[in-house]
């Protein structure tokens, strides 16, 4: 077990170093990982976490396949079980993107999750999300409706719901989700898992169902960045059949720059215990000891809130209907009515929108440009509050908004971040702060994430000096 | 005098390094080259290629202000003349567009012509142009409509038309232009000289009226690449104002790899004379002699062109009424009828047609990517046939697009280019090919184009080794 200090999961599981250990001492095995997972996830039933999985019999007959495999246990991920977004292609599985009318079963893996099954990974299930992947809370989905593994009714988030509680109840140790506007970080903070959204295109997106399709990335839910660093080693591929494909950038080396907004730039949506429990973090992080220097740096959010208010008040939703559009034409009735609201909306958008929308996104990524110029990464909570199934249910728009506040503007800058467990508020739930970069600063990122889990990274290519911990020091701006 | 060989144009004008010679060496003065230029313009009487031009004597004597200020014999562009665009703010000169009853007079003059003031250029007026930038042909003017320098009644080209006859006429010895799909270098070819469009953002595009901003350029036109480079060396920095502001590329040391598609895959729209002449260009290539090792590779333009077809059949027009949807709502009858027509069709295209559109973009992006990671630069013609004004008129729509052939993708794909005189066709039209390169290769693009022209190039920065002069190699592909 893995209960690290700070990610507060009240659950959690063994981490992928953990299991892969455990398969090649002999102290475990593929089945007997496969039987357990099968078991936990049996015992939970139907609690929204997953809309379709391998029988149990069948997991742990994969798994002694892999088991008898010449060669197999020299695997990176060998016999280490994981759960698949239902917007991803697994072949021979139902795709639903939790709307069972719009369901087509690929002949295909996408090439994402083909990566994991080719480095011996055990593929256990579909994992639930809101419909289309549009929405950040986890209700928007006719099958059962997911709650946060903290209780008290609260939220899962979303839209890759399924994947973080599987993950945070400890039944895979890694789950595929997907994020556009924070799907896939939204729902990690909510359960006190990570949340690594990557550099756009460093995963292949294929095989993925389109949200917005220029702003899509398939993303990586873990309890920690190790695994993170074991999953990206093996999804992360350039691939020609994705226009949006790169080769991920260079290894960060000496210091760190943190940008820090201003506490008065944040906004907490009325929640005062998040708001002390990131107020106590930065009090928190002014001291923390890190392997390599670390700087704070006062920046200004407003020009990445400024994008996000484009992406939740602008065009880009109507992205969603050059996917979705002629399914809502044709099966407007098989569609949640919050979502159905939320794409026929989008019909009002002209093309002069979009090209007006992108010429002032194009004004505000130059000039979160020339912020990235002074710093390395930026760190900021995740969310600003945590909300109810009944709060959600009530308002679902409002909430759905607030809940993105952090989040919407990160893809459509281009950005990379990891939401990172923190620690909980003093009424019991989850904070999590999350680390951006710009685009292909990947590495800055998740070694920020990785000294803020207190977590040694061992990633290849990475050495941390032993003997240059240092606190952080703060420039007058 | 400057004809050189395979230049073509029926008059010309000394260069800037003949003019500045001529200033140094007491041979000429400013005044009386603005002398000269203000008794060139007004013999020709009012043939379409000004718009608004400085009063002959306040020429002269901003030549004599400049003569007696301390220092500026030094200046790089010392008392040389220019035309700017009527679509690029000049303080105090009213920017019409070719539309009067759009024309507003700013008060501040663009940063790029600013430059061009600060180095000693004498601004001589603002050149004609199809009205909002939208057109490749020269026609859509209220203003006397031009015609080619090469006689017959053939078109100028647009929509940069008064820019390329000011040069062609060597009235002035380079006029500033734009660039959306092909503005600055149709009307370079159909005229015989350089028209060059550098990458996006090499040049601030702010004081420039947009036509679709996202993929608008200032450009040079010019006689011969020595005078682009001294014009580039001014102008080009970067400007915060300017969001795609960039800085350019590195120079490019070694040989030179040309992609040339098949002849199976040029149009010449049934114009024999321009497909000869194209064809003994390309025989004559094949035995030119350059000062780098040259190595020609086929490829496929296919991508391409595909590319310009999402452009002129896509909605992209849509992103001219960012600027001037509200003038066209209130002042239909003052858009001349071609234009209007244009515009008015522009409402038609949705968000999603332009998120779709884009999504394809993307997709013939990556894949003309790969074309480049296999050549320096592609050289085919600048346009597959000439018209007469007649003609246009008969037909606006259809011609235009037969013009754009071949320079509407070069923006939407990022790209830079350079439209260079290759002598005349059998009947004494000019032809022209056109030199492209990935974006910010742009040193790539003007060193072919300098050795298209047989034109030492000693741009800082660059050495030709004299002694490697060699045949072009055909790679067998």
């Amino acid at each position: 077990m893995n209960i690290r200090s700070g990610s507060g999961g009240p659950l959690g599981g063994p981490t992928i170093a953990e299991i892969l250990d455990s398969h090649l001492s002999g102290g475990g095995s593929p089945t007997r990982t496969a039987r357990r997972v099968a078991d936990a996830i049996a015992a939970r039933g139907e609690d929204g976490t997953w809309i379709s999985t391998v029988a149990g019999d069948d997991l742990v007959r994969a798994a002694a396949d892999l088991e008898a495999r010449p060669g197999a246990r020299a695997l990176p991920l060998y016999g280490i079980p994981f759960g698949v977004k239902d917007s991803i292609d697994v072949a021979g599985v139902p795709t639903t993107l939790s709307c069972p009318d719009y369901a087509y079963t690929p002949d295909t893996t996408a090439p994402a999750v083909q990566r994991l099954l080719d480095a011996g990974a055990l593929y256990v299930g579909k994992t639930n999300l809101d419909q289309f992947a549009t929405g950040l809370n986890g209700t928007r989905t006719p099958y059962p409706l997911p709650r946060s593994v903290f209780g008290n009714e609260m939220i899962s988030g979303g839209s890759s719901s399924g994947s973080a509680l599987a993950v945070a109840l400890g039944e895979v140790p890694f789950a595929v989700a997907t994020d556009t506007a924070g799907s896939g970080r939204v729902p990690a903070a909510l359960n006190g898992i990570v949340g690594y959204k990557p550099s756009r295109g460093l995963i292949s997106a294929v095989g993925l169902v389109p949200a917005c399709k220029s702003l899509d990335c398939i993303t990586v839910m873990a309890d920690g960045i190790d695994d993170v660093d074991r999953v990206m080693a093996v999804m992360a591929a350039r691939d020609e059949a994705d226009p949006w494909s790169r080769s991920p950038g260079a290894d960060h080396r000496g210091g760190l720059t943190v940008g820090l907004p201003p506490m008065s730039q944040l906004e907490f949506f009325g929640d005062d215990a998040l708001r002390e429990a990131h107020q106590t973090f930065r009090e928190r992080l002014s001291h923390m000891r890190f392997p390599v220097p670390v700087t704070i740096e006062e920046i200004s959010l407003e020009p990445f809130l400024a994008a996000g208010e484009l992406l939740y008040a602008g065009p880009w939703v109507a992205e969603r209907l050059v996917v979705f559009g002629e399914f809502l034409a044709a099966h407007r009735d098989s569609i949640h009515p919050v979502v159905r609201e939320i794409l026929e909306g989008a019909t009002k958008y002209t093309a002069v929108d979009a090209f007006a929308a992108m010429q002032r996104l194009a004004e505000l990524r130059a000039e979160v440009g020339r912020v990235w110029d002074g710093i390395d990464v930026l760190v900021i909570p995740t969310i600003g509050r945590t909300f109810t199934v009944a709060e959600v249910l009530a308002q679902p728009l409002a909430t759905n908004t607030m809940l993105g506040h952090y989040t919407h503007f990160g893809n459509l800058l281009d950005l990379t971040g990891v939401a990172v467990p923190q620690g909980l508020t003093a009424d019991g739930r989850p904070h999590s702060v999350m680390v951006l970069g710009n685009a292909l600063h990947d590495d800055a990122v998740l070694q920020m994430a990785a000294n803020l889990l207190d977590e040694p990274r061992h990633h290849p290519g990475h050495q941390h000096p032993a003997d240059t911990d240092s606190e952080a020091t703060t420039r007058a701006s």
